[in-house]
């Protein structure tokens, strides 16, 4: 794929090839549909894409996922109980997954990553942010996004969303107060890096928010993108 | 409980009463059967006593122990992912068993506790011991034993125990020079953290081994102890 048009030189940190992109944001923000449309995009450019997301990614990864947005035990998980296993979940996803790809020079879009706990864990349940920085440092071999794409709405409008979906899971059913504080740890997380993050109001149509996630991508990592959808 | 004989006074770190005491070892050292005669021994001596365990001792916990010690997904666990998860069930026991109990004046006496992560993650499957040092800060609220007893004995020895028993568990499964890394984790730990930790040789028979931790709770926790068991 080194022919690819627009491909951009290979990131700074010297990973070969393969740019990772990450999608963030509270329940109903439409990650998962734009992962899949961005995914589609990155393919007609003609890069090898992965698309994945947290938790899991990779098959111990899954089943952590299972445990994690089940119903859990009678009491709920201790919240450092619950960062610990989302970074477990992570841990097997980038020695299994991610890690692989990216040194195989493909491109990765998943759908959430080390953002998502800091915006539920620390925001959303009061764990100390120095507590999940450093699980970061110790188990993510210093791993992070090229760019990651953070789509900001009200929770109102995203759980209004998530209820047409039915079946709502553990985090779906948090508290109105708790997603309140998701959506600004999300919307501080890009105010703070701003090299890494792009804020994209996520209320508009979805065929509005996947443009603007396209020109961002083409603008940030050097390859111009269009709809691969007929019209 | 407060007038029970030989009661010594509260430990040094400030917390009220309740003493925290594991057990260490490789595999059919006789954790589990020391924690039982020792807890009745302690019971005995009027003190209020909880028995518990790691990977486990709280609902939580006890279905990650399930995830840990199953048969896990088709690649094995990442090593660090590994010792996420035994620090997630750590986290969770500490949260709902440990603390309450010690809190409340009671005795803890737990089968494995973070020497067992440092045994088999670092010594065993190659872990930086920074990794779990780091991890064990971040997550244990300054919670250490009082009294740790090393369990030692030839891995040759524990294997064969552990075969009469059947149905071995991915941890008993293990290559020998695992095992053999693993003995020598714990007695490396053992004659690091002399104020802390009693090692003991575990070949003898099991009464001769009960005494031995008797003798050595009495002499380190100021608790004179007796073998409740009918002569």
């Amino acid at each position: 794929m080194s022919a690819a048009p627009g491909r951009a030189g290979p990131p700074p940190d010297g990973r070969p090839g393969g740019r990772f992109i990450t999608l963030e944001g509270g329940e109903g923000a439409g990650k998962s549909t734009q992962a899949l449309r961005l995914a589609g995009s990155l393919a007609a450019a003609g890069l090898p894409v992965l698309r994945t997301r947290e938790p899991g990614g990779a098959p111990g990864a899954e089943a952590l996922r299972a445990v994690l947005l089940g119903r859990g035990p009678s009491e709920p998980w201790d919240p450092v109980t619950e960062a610990l296993l989302h970074f477990a979940a992570r841990r097997e996803h980038l020695a299994h997954t991610l890690r692989p790809a990216l040194a195989a020079g493909i491109w990765v879009v998943c759908d959430r990553f080390l953002d998502s706990t800091v915006a539920y864990q620390c925001f959303g349940q009061g764990v100390p942010r120095a507590l999940v920085d450093g699980l970061a440092a110790l188990t993510l071999d210093g791993l992070r996004p090229d760019l990651t794409l953070v789509l900001d709405l009200p929770p109102a409008i995203g759980l209004g969303r998530v209820a047409t979906r039915g079946g709502a899971d553990r985090y779906e059913r948090m508290p109105d107060a708790t997603h309140e504080r998701i959506r600004a740890g999300f919307r501080a997380i890009a105010a703070a890096e701003p090299e890494r993050c792009e804020l994209v109001e996520a209320a508009r149509p979805p065929d509005v928010v996947a443009a603007s996630l396209r020109e961002a991508v083409g603008r940030r990592l050097g390859v111009p993108l269009v709809d691969p959808l007929p019209a």
